[in-house]
């Protein structure tokens, strides 16, 4: 069943090849001031920074830049990059890049208008904005977060190793409109598209393995889980396969902008090992989570074979005949194994240069949440960490 | 593949039990004018219509009412209750009951402040509106056509016996709210809940079965159709199945709100014959679907085998095993049929008083559209129609 919620997500979404042609009707809506964020500087060789940069000139805005976001962006960065907002006097947060670009331009938003270290107020602390919040607008160029449409960012405090995500409840957190061409994600190197592969894949997970009442949200899931596994394949065999690129992004932003968590329990907690991970080898974050995973799974299957057993049959069409309903639940995970492997994710911790003497401190940067069929203590995060590398 | 499109849906939905808990924080953002929209009047019988109230005159509204929206809504209702709206200044039209209700709301939304004959500009010409549209919201007490999440309506003339739907590009035409409560669907008949059913299962057929690409929102509209199979079958066994009711209700609201249309064509046949058979008789919407619809797909089947094939496969589990792709397809089929006499649909017209002499009106009131297997000519509908007999 489902219980109660709300749902709503204003962010509008121009979707396909030269989906960019609609950023110039968009940036009329919003004042001259502009910020311009991206990363390492990619988007200057493959030419979206100018077609971006081209809009925004025929529009008359008065741009700043912040560039060099990291892929696992710093507490440090976040408070440079409210300056840079702030002395602009910004209308509009323009981000360019991937889920890290996002996240970190979301996170500047609602700080700009805001006393407090951003840092200790939203992550620490886990603050509402009190605040004006600037609207965010995302050019996407590499598919996996979800975070073009949804209000979460994740910033890593270097000092700390700690690596801590936020979900606002404020609506105006969701970026105002993002531009999905499947054609600027297709540049990015193998290992990033693969990782961004898993994060989908384990994004909708973390959603599906909670709970065991029949849920319409874990039909919608299920359907989500299909199509990453097909165009995961397809999009390996051949990056530039416009089929698959296409049905990646758009599964991407579905499988992470709240719609398959409603009404039900979710259990996060390959992400928050994974991110824990992240604040220890700044590894990249698609990775982190495809080598706790197994481990993980297969630990808690016991406490949740109905749901495991569905996994098999549904999304892998594993077939019941003269099998238990725990070979069944544990032969879907199999098959998720051998697509894993296929697809060519990090199946271990050590590959992403954790050592056994990281193990105790990822640990301890590891929220424990509640939602999954077992939550784990310390202990048994250890456990599972150990058996990951 | 993915084609190219925008997305945008700013309907804000409260789900569950007592979501009319938030009808009165949402009426603040009101003014004062408010008409409240519903059917036969059986919210006066099951308490909703006090709920409402109640919460109306908390808010302190001005309210004037337009009761007695029929299932088809009539272009007469129409222009009576844009009156009625006109006079009473409306600042939101509150819309109690299910998907003719919401539909009318919307209708009668866009033409306010519209000096045009609302039936002639909208309906037989299809223009978008060039004014003002008042605010709707929606409180759904039947579940089916998704109105509650979408831009659509469709109203019928009794003169001409055309029964036209509009779905409106303009996005403020899309409910600024609704209130979803499984419990408020419970007391409709069971006649009711089955068309509403039906409804739900062939507006997610209308957008798959169309397109051979590999898509996304294939994948997405195959979760639901799982999903709708299920709680159909469990909301007849037990109409007061929260679990099943629940589901029905997320399911029918995702069947038809955009989602599953993005990115490839569509084939709306079958709603194209079910309307013009609500011109002729004015029988119930979702049964005039159902009535229709086994010999409409077993005539498409043909040209569109591999789409069918995957339906069989990937709906209701096919195995395929020693059969030919084309009895594979045709097994899918037999599956539906079967499903659908289990819960009890028409499955023919003659029982929703068609007569032969009808056939040729009938025909004549179906609009010809494009997007499925295999375009239909006149012709093939009349064949169709007579088939359904």
């Amino acid at each position: 069943m489902l219980g109660n919620f709300s749902y709503y997500n204003p962010t509008k979404l121009y979707f396909g090849e030269n989906a960019i042609e609609n950023l110039p009707g968009e940036l009329e809506k919003y004042g001259p001031n502009v910020v311009l964020i991206y990363g390492g500087g990619s988007i200057k060789k493959n030419g979206i920074y100018d077609d971006v940069v081209s809009a925004l000139e025929k529009a008359g805005k008065n741009v700043a830049e912040i560039p060099g976001v990291m892929p696992n962006p710093t507490s440090g960065k976040l408070r440079e990059g409210v300056e840079i907002a702030r002395a602009h006097n910004a209308d509009l947060l323009l981000a360019v890049g991937g889920g890290s670009v996002c996240d970190y331009s979301k996170a500047v938003a609602v700080s700009i208008h805001c006393d407090d270290d951003p840092w200790e107020k939203y992550y620490l602390r886990q603050e509402e904005p009190d605040c004006e919040i600037v609207p965010v607008a995302c050019v996407l160029t590499m598919v996996g977060t979800g975070s073009e449409m949804n209000a979460g960012t994740v910033i890593t405090d270097p000092d700390s190793k700690l690596k801590i995500g936020h979900v606002y409840a404020n609506e105006e957190v969701f970026p105002r409109f993002s531009i999905l061409d499947p054609r600027y994600t297709m540049t990015l190197p193998k290992e990033q598209m693969v990782a961004g592969i898993y994060d989908i894949f384990n994004h909708i997970c973390e959603q599906y393995f909670s709970g065991y009442d029949d849920s319409a949200s874990d039909y919608i899931a299920e359907g989500l889980l299909r199509a990453v596994i097909k165009a995961g394949r397809d999009s390996v065999k051949d990056p530039q396969n416009y089929e698959a690129r296409s049905n990646l992004m758009w599964t991407a932003t579905w499988a992470l902008n709240t719609l398959i968590s409603r009404g039900k329990s979710t259990d996060w907690m390959v992400h928050m090992m994974g991110q824990s991970v992240g604040g220890y080898t700044n590894a990249t974050h698609g990775m982190t989570l495809a080598a706790v995973s197994m481990p993980y799974y297969r630990y808690i299957l016991p406490y949740g074979v109905p749901k495991f057993q569905r996994f098999a049959r549904n999304v892998w069409d594993v077939d019941l005949y003269g099998l238990s309903d725990e070979e069944v639940a544990l032969e879907g995970l199999s098959c998720m194994e051998k697509w894993m492997k296929e697809i060519g994710v990090v199946m271990n911790l050590t590959e992403l240069g954790v050592t056994e003497d990281m193990i105790e401190g990822i640990a301890d940067g590891t929220f424990l949440l509640e939602g999954g069929y077992k939550p784990l203590t310390r202990e048994e995060v250890v456990e599972i960490l150990r058996e990951s590398m």
